[in-house]
Parts: structure tokens; C-alpha cells; sequence
């Protein structure tokens, strides 16, 4: 659901709270990525594969986005990860309120890198800044190549655009090379990344460009 | 984005447009499908299978919701049938305001059946009542088994719902059975039609439903 004033008024009160978010993000020393994509795309196993390779080595957290249930949470919370989930009823997207409330009880102590998934939606989700210094979207392939025309703020906003379920090309008869054009055609600047959260296959790529962006961040503080 | 007063006075005043476009349909005596799905789950293939198999008895319109380009209205025309394109900008779904002002300049006259094709996305559109006489929804089964569950409005709004990309299914890990169980659940009086829009399969009980819907409603005016 919308609520909402005006166009200009709700993303002028948005970007007001994105910045406090911002704030408390860079005092707490925690690097933040906006995760979104349409339903379905793959956010939550590419945070699975994410967090099983950087553990290790990064004190993660997420905050999880969802109409209902608290599924993704669970998935999260099950690799040893604090996950907190947000359900936003008939709400379409996360905005910075949200976030801002999230973190009265979703403590930032010790993080290194905060994810927050959004709501599974192609559309609304890339006009709320969370205050966070990265935004990183998940296509599935299968969805078709032409929808990075058809689709584009998401795909402009993006730093890193990660092109999922490429194991399901030869039988989807979508081309990759299409779909890199069109998502270059859109923002020539960002990462494209084609993976499988599945079989594992292109995440190592997606791994050092995300641990290159956190260190650039830390280096620059 | 999200232009609006309030949750409770957007859609009362769509819902009064929604009756206004409802009576023009009756008054033509046209049978209305609103035609809802996340992005790639397959809407502009379920129409052009439809309407190669439709079109000769029924005479068919297509109205087409998009962010940004024509290229769905354009698949429609290139198989003989009328189509407009409503371009939404950043509006993330169709809503009877922008059918009624289409409805001034797409001529209703002799159409015995207009699908209109919502812009794509899983939350908002379900909330839009257009004045159509049934929703139908498109659901990818690759989005994964348990998505009627994280977002049930639109699977318990729809009237029918198929289960497209069924010759992906021995590939991409997703149980049929707990999918369609999990329809079910959310909507137990659902028409529900597993089918692949690549190779028809599923398509004929699909069509015979539909037809069904039209002619009940033809009986009943």
C-alpha cells in the first residue's frame, strides 16, 4: 500500500531519515548494502553463499524485508547470522523510517556489514535510499533479457547488477549477452556479475568486488 | 512511485472509477481480464497463446501496462489484435483512473473480450481494482514453491492462477506439488493451470476455463 503526500514530499522525508541512517551506519563503522530484485530473483541464497564465503573474515548482519512471514529471517539466523525481519504488511519497499525503527533494537556493535533485503519488488523498492552505501540488485535470467529496458531504475541505481540462475540459460532460452547489453545500456557503470546461487558458479567474482567495495570504504573513513 | 492522499482515500476513489469503468464495460458488453504477474513471469506469452487460439471466435482487445517502452502492445499487434500501451513512468501499477482515460481513446466497440496487462509486479497491482470482471494472475514457478505465502494478496485476488514455466521445472528445483499446495492455501477457490508458454503445454485447459468465464458471463447480462 501508498502512503503517502506527495511524490516530492515522501522521498524529501525519506532522504532526510536516509541520511540519519547514514550517520549511524559510518559511526558505527559498518558498511551497508541495499539488496533488492523482483520476487523470487535469488536475494536470499545469494546472502547464503555470501555469508558462507565471508564469515570468516566480516561480523555480518541483516535486516530482512518482507509483506509476510519471517522465512528469510530464518534461512539467515540458521547460518549463525543475527537477522532481523521486518514485515511490511501491504507495503511495497523498505524506506528509511523502517530502518531507522529497525535499529532500536537491531544492534550495529561490531558489525562490519550490514545487508538489508528489501521487499522482493522490481519496481518501487530503488526509490527509497536506506542510507546505505551501496545498492546491489539480483536478476533472474529467466525473467528475459529485455527487462532492463523495460524495468530501469533498479537497474540504474544498482552498483552491482548479479545476473542469477544462469544454470537455467540453456533451458530458458534467454541470451546473457543480450541481457549484459541491455543492463549496460542502462548503467554502464555498474558490475554485472552472472551467477548461480545454486551450484556456487560466478560468486567468487561477486565475492571480491563486494570485499574490494567494503576495504575502498574503510580505507576512505 | 506513489502519488496519494491516503491508504483508505486512494482506494475508495479508484474503487468509484472502477465502477465507473466497470458499467462502460457492461454497457459494451465486454468481458474484462485483469491480468496481473511479478516482471518475466510470462503475462505477454499467456496473451499471445490466448489469442492465437481465441481469435477466431472471440474478437479481442489489449490494453498494456509498462514502466517504459511499447514493445508488449507491439507483440499484440503484430498477431492482428488492437493494443494501447499505457507507459506508467515510475507508477508501479495500473489503476482505474489511467483504464478510464484509455478507455477515451481505445474504442471498446464490437470487442467481445479485453485483457488488460498489468505493469509487472507481485504487491501493488492486486490492490487496483480496474473494473474488470476477473483477475488472473501469472506466476512463475521458478520464483520458488513458497512465494503465495510472502505475497498472498494477489494469489487470494485472482480468479485463476497459472503456473508458468513448467519445462523448467526437472531443472530448477521447485516442487509443482508444494506450490500448488501452497495456492491453495492462500486461495482454495482459485482456478489453478500448470502450464509452459514455450510449448503450450497446459494451455488448453486454460482456455476452455476461460472461455467458460466468458459465456457464464454472457448468460448472466
Amino acid at each position: 500500500m501508498h502512503r503517502i503526500v506527495t511524490e516530492t514530499g515522501i522521498l524529501d522525508a525519506n532522504e532526510k531519515l536516509a541520511v540519519e541512517n547514514r550517520d549511524c551506519f559510518r559511526e558505527k563503522g559498518v558498511f551497508v548494502v541495499n539488496l533488492m530484485s523482483a520476487p523470487g530473483a535469488g536475494k536470499t541464497s545469494l546472502l547464503e553463499q555470501t555469508i558462507l564465503r565471508l564469515r570468516g573474515d566480516y561480523r555480518i548482519g541483516v535486516i530482512e524485508g518482507d509483506l509476510m512471514t519471517t522465512c528469510d529471517a530464518d534461512r539467515i539466523r540458521a547460518l549463525g547470522v543475527p537477522a532481523m525481519q521486518i514485515t511490511t504488511g501491504t507495503v511495497c519497499h523498505l524506506d528509511a523510517q523502517m530502518i531507522s525503527r529497525a535499529l532500536r533494537s537491531f544492534s550495529l556493535d561490531g558489525l562490519d556489514l550490514l545487508v538489508i533485503e528489501n521487499v522482493g519488488n522490481l519496481v518501487c523498492p530503488a526509490e527509497f535510499n536506506l542510507g546505505e552505501d551501496l545498492k546491489v540488485m539480483v536478476f533472474s535470467t529467466v525473467e528475459g533479457a529485455e527487462k532492463p529496458k523495460k524495468y530501469p531504475l533498479m537497474f540504474h541505481e544498482a552498483a552491482a547488477v548479479l545476473l542469477n540462475k544462469i544454470d537455467l540459460i540453456p533451458y530458458a532460452g534467454v541470451s546473457l549477452e543480450e541481457l549484459c547489453n541491455n543492463v549496460r545500456e542502462v548503467n554502464p557503470e555498474a558490475g554485472i556479475f552472472p551467477v548461480s546461487c545454486r551450484s556456487g558458479e560466478g560468486i567468487t567474482d561477486w565475492m571480491e568486488w563486494l570485499i574490494r567495495s567494503i576495504e575502498a570504504a574503510r580505507r576512505s573513513r
